[in-house]
């Protein structure tokens, strides 16, 4: 039988254990939410529906995109980069996202890498995408986007 | 003259604009010790010592490099990937970061996104970095980085 005292030396500890449990079950639904953005970024495109596929991103001025081009600002110019770059279905091709990391950086901010392959009649193109995903009142929203494409597919 | 019930009245906002101060003190001070690590980096590199260069990339099997060549993990897949890169001083050149913004995306983490340029005198060479910072126990250091060399002067 354990004793009363036991009982008050053991307490802490399961507190510990119930805390730990807690935040590593909210860091898995965290985890869930950001792999749920990209789910739901790669359905649109393959629907071909590049503003749906923005909603990934963060409305805001401060939104930045880099790659080889340079660096493009705010929502706005990113969904411009990505209007200029895709016009058409046959240059957006099948997207797939795979190979996904996530690490917390923060209460409420992780880094995401991962590969992205676009197959298309034209020939396919793909690279390594890095993401700053912060957590806002809407939901996870990519606040970086650092793209690059594969020197082998260029 | 102030009467004391005003004086009680204006004690909370002057403590919080004490804590607010101290608050964007420390910012400062982060913002700072981030911008000392990339002018060491800055220093090393354009003596030619690789190594001392690294020491601004956290020290961990963890990190990343990212870029169109893939991704390079571990504080030694990095050292690696530098030294096959730049064999020499005449490779090297002299590097020179510019334009860096600093976002914090959390108490001890933030996203500095700048330009990087060597020059050289077998051809310059410049593009965009993404580099995610972690404050550690021995100070503030790169945990993943995401470079892309310029479409014009590849």
């Amino acid at each position: 039988m354990i004793s009363g005292s036991l009982l008050l030396f053991l307490f802490p500890f399961a507190q510990s254990a119930r805390l730990l449990a807690n935040s590593s079950d909210a860091r898995e639904a965290d985890r869930l939410a950001i792999t749920k953005v990209f789910t739901e970024q790669t359905v649109a495109w393959n629907r071909g529906d590049i503003d749906a596929f923005l909603q990934g991103y963060w409305h805001s001025p401060e939104l930045t995109f880099a790659g080889s081009s340079g660096v493009a600002r705010g929502y706005d110019g990113v969904q411009a980069r990505y209007k200029k770059n895709y016009p058409d279905r046959a240059t957006m091709g099948t997207l797939d996202l795979s190979d996904l990391e996530i690490r917390f950086v923060g209460p409420d901010a992780a880094l995401v890498l991962g590969r992205w392959h676009l197959q298309r009649a034209k020939g396919d193109i793909g690279g390594i995408a890095s993401l700053v995903v912060q957590r806002f009142p809407e939901g996870w929203r990519i606040i970086h986007d650092h793209t690059s494409v594969d020197a082998e597919t260029k």
